[in-house]
C-alpha cells in the first residue's frame, strides 16, 4: 500500500500549526510528512516590529523548527522553494537537485510586500517581513544616527513609517518607546528626533473603532510622531520620500507597511490568484486542484459573496493550520474533510512596551495596560499552541 | 595686581593633566584658568579600538570632564576652537561670539589622520579618533553585517584595516574577539569574515622587538587575520582598497589607522610646524612664542638632535600635562622653568581581552596574559592619576 506524502511549504503560523497537527493526529506509517522552510527557525510575525525598532532581541522573535517538530514524524528541510509544478505534482527546491513530488500540497508561503506601484519604494524602502530584515532596520537606523553626531543632518535621524495599519502604528509605537535610550546611546536631545507616519488611506488603523483610533494617534502624537493621513507617497527616494502634492520629507530611514501580496511562487505555478493571493474553496483548496491547500497570507477567505474577504493575520493562519492538521488526516483515513470557519477572537494593536488599544471578542474595546496585558498573552497563547508549557517557559517574556 | 590668565586648549592626556595640576599646585587667585573642550567629556584614546570593534562600550573609554575638573579652581568651557590669534593672544570659539584672551597658552589639541595623500581615504575610510568616530564605525561593521543575511555579498563582511602600527594592530586583536560573537548575532558562519591588514612599511609594530612582533603575528594569523605587509593602498574607493600593484579588496568597511599629524588650528596660527606638530623648546614652548606651550599629538619632541622624535603616545602627552603643570605654577611664581625629560616606562600592545605583547622598562619583554595584565594596570594608572582612587573605582574594568 502507498503512503501518502503530504508536502508543507512554509513554517509560518499556517504551516507549522499544520505540521503541529499531523503530528499529533498521524498514526505513525499512515502518511509521510514533510516540511521545507527556508530558515532554520520560525519568527513570530506578530512581533518583529519590537527588534525592527531594537526594543528587543530579534532571538525574542524567532524560534527553532526542530524545538517543535518532532523529526521522526515530520522531515524538516531548510531550503527555499523555487517553483511548484503543479503536472506532475513536484516541487523545485534552490539547494537539493531532486525535486520533492507530493500527493497532497500545503502552500504557507507568506507575503511579499506590495508597493502599490510607488517608484523607488522597492528599491530605496525597508521592510518589516522577517528577521532578516528587521535586524537590517535596527542597525541600519542606529548607523544613522550614530552619523549623526559627526554630520549633524537631520535628515539621519529623521524616520518615515509608511502605512498606519497594524504594523505601521505597532512599529512607530515601539520607536517612540525606542527613541530615549537611542538618544541617550548617541549623545542626540531626543527633540531633533523625527518620527514621520504617513498614510494614503483616510483614516489611521482602518477597521478599528474610532474610539480606539483617537487613543493612540492621541498617545503617539503626545509623543511627538508627526500624522500625514489622506497623503498618498509619490515616491520613494535614496533621500526620503515625496508626498503627493509635491512636499519632500528627507529621511534616512523609510520603512513601509503598507500592504502585502501573496507570493510570486503561487502565481507562477498558474494558480489563479488575486495580488498574488488564492481565493480558497471551504476546505482552503486552491480552484481547480483538488490536492492543494493554501493557508496564511497566500489565502483569500470570504466571510460570505459580498464581503471584503478577511485581512491576512497570525491568527487566521493558525486557525487555518488547526483546521487543516486534522481535515488531512480525516481526508487520507475517510475521504471527508470539513468546511472551514474563521472565528474572530478579537485584535489587539500594541503601541510600544505598556500601551495598546484591542477588542475582544465582537465589540470589548480595550486600552493601555489591559490591551497591553492582553497583546501578550495572546503571543504566550502562540508559544503553548507550539509547544505547550515548556516553550511559554523557555520562550515567553514575562 | 593682574592675575595671569592660563587658557588650555583640550582635554586629552596633556590638556586635562595640565588642568589637573593647576588646580592641585596654584593657590586661590594666583591664577586665572580655564580649559576648552569640544566635548564634556575626556576620552581614552588607548581604549578606542574597544568600542571601535564593539568588544567594549564607549562609555568606558570616556569619562566626564566635571568628574575630574573642580568648577571653582579650573572655569570649563564646551565649545570647539576654530582659531588662535597669537598676535592678539586670542582664542576664538565657534559658539561664543566674544573671543578668549590670555597671558598663557597651552595647546593639546591632539591629531588628524595623517592619509600620506593616499586617494580616496578622507572620503571612504573610517578613523580611529574619538567618541562619535568609533561609535559610527561599530554601528557601520554592524550594519554591514545584516546586509550580509540578505546580499550575500563577501564585501560586506570584510574588514580593511589600513596600518599595521599600534593602533592598527590593537584594533585588529579586538576585531578577532569580536567576530564569534557578531557571527552569532547576524547569523553568519565565522569561516566567511575576511579581516585584512595592510602595511606599507616592511614590517607590523615598528620599534617593537622582532620576538615580540612575531608571537603578535603568529597570533592574529592563527586566528585568520590576513597581512600585506611592504604594500601601501594606492587608492581607497567606497567598495574597498587598490593595493599598489593593482590588486583590489573589496571590503564595506575600511578603518585607516595608518598615522596622524598635528591638528590644523595650530598650523593656520602661523606658528611653525612639521606635518601640523611643533618641534617644542626643553621648555614645550612653541619656537618664537614665549608664551605659547604645545603637549601631545600636536607637539614635536626629540631625544636629540639626530635621533627619530618620539613617537606620539598618552605616555608623553601625560608626562608632559604633568610637567606643564608644576612648571606654569614656578614661572607665574618665581619665573623660572625647569626642562622637560621624557621616561619611557615600557609600551604595551594589547591583542584582544587576554592577549598582549609589551615591553617594561627599556629591555624586559612581555607576552600573554602578563602583559595583558600590565596594560589593564596602565590604564587604571591614568584613572587614578586623574581622579585618585574613587575615579578607578567607578570607572575601571577588572
Amino acid at each position: 500500500m502507498k503512503v501518502p506524502k503530504i508536502l508543507i511549504l512554509g513554517a509560518g503560523y499556517g504551516g507549522l500549526m499544520t505540521a503541529k497537527g499531523l503530528q499529533k493526529h498521524l498514526r505513525p506509517g499512515e502518511a509521510e510528512v514533510t516540511l521545507v522552510n527556508q530558515n532554520s527557525y520560525h519568527y513570530i510575525t506578530t512581533k518583529l516590529h519590537e527588534p525592527a525598532a531594537g526594543t528587543s532581541h530579534h532571538d525574542h522573535a524567532r524560534l527553532s523548527i526542530l524545538s517543535v517538530i518532532h523529526p521522526h514524524r515530520v522531515n524538516f528541510i531548510q531550503d527555499q522553494v523555487t517553483s511548484i509544478n503543479t503536472e506532475t505534482k513536484e516541487v523545485t527546491l534552490k539547494d537539493q537537485s531532486e525535486p520533492l513530488s507530493y500527493d497532497y500540497l500545503v502552500i504557507g508561503l507568506g507575503s511579499a510586500p506590495e508597493t502599490f506601484g510607488i517608484k523607488g519604494l522597492l528599491e530605496n524602502a525597508f521592510f518589516i517581513r522577517s528577521i532578516d530584515s528587521v535586524r537590517m532596520i535596527r542597525e541600519h537606523m542606529e548607523y544613522m544616527f550614530s552619523r549623526y553626531a559627526e554630520e549633524k543632518k537631520d535628515e539621519l535621524i529623521t524616520i518615515v513609517v509608511g502605512g498606519a495599519g497594524f504594523t505601521g502604528i505597532e512599529y512607530v509605537g515601539e520607536l517612540v518607546d525606542r527613541m530615549p535610550e537611542l538618544c541617550r546611546e548617541y549623545d542626540i536631545p531626543l527633540e531633533k528626533v523625527r518620527i514621520v507616519n504617513v498614510e494614503a488611506a483616510p483614516t489611521v488603523l482602518p477597521g478599528f473603532d474610532s474610539d480606539l483610533v483617537s487613543y493612540a494617534t492621541d498617545y503617539l502624537k503626545n509623543k511627538g510622531v508627526e500624522f500625514h493621513i489622506n497623503t498618498p507617497i509619490a515616491e520613494c527616494t535614496h533621500e526620503g520620500v515625496i508626498l503627493k502634492g509635491g512636499e519632500e520629507i528627507k529621511a534616512a530611514t523609510v520603512v513601509w507597511t503598507g500592504g502585502v501580496r501573496g507570493n510570486k511562487i503561487v502565481e507562477d505555478a498558474g494558480i489563479e490568484t488575486m495580488r498574488g493571493r488564492v481565493k480558497v474553496d471551504g476546505q482552503l483548496r486552491a480552484p481547480g486542484h483538488e490536492e492543494i491547500f493554501i493557508i496564511g497570507d497566500s489565502s483569500l477567505v470570504f466571510p460570505s459573496e459580498n464581503e471584503r474577504p478577511y485581512p491576512p493575520t497570525a491568527q487566521i493562519a493558525t486557525q487555518q493550520g488547526q483546521f487543516l492538521g486534522k481535515n488531512l488526516v480525516s481526508l487520507i483515513r475517510d475521504g471527508k474533510m470539513d468546511t472551514f470557519a474563521y472565528h474572530a477572537k478579537g485584535t489587539v494593536a500594541s503601541l510600544g512596551r505598556k500601551e495598546a488599544i484591542g477588542i475582544v471578542g465582537k465589540n470589548s474595546k480595550l486600552m493601555g495596560m489591559k490591551a497591553s496585558l492582553m497583546k501578550k498573552i495572546i503571543e504566550l497563547r502562540w508559544l503553548y499552541l507550539l509547544g505547550g508549557i515548556s516553550l511559554v517557559l523557555r520562550k515567553g517574556k514575562f
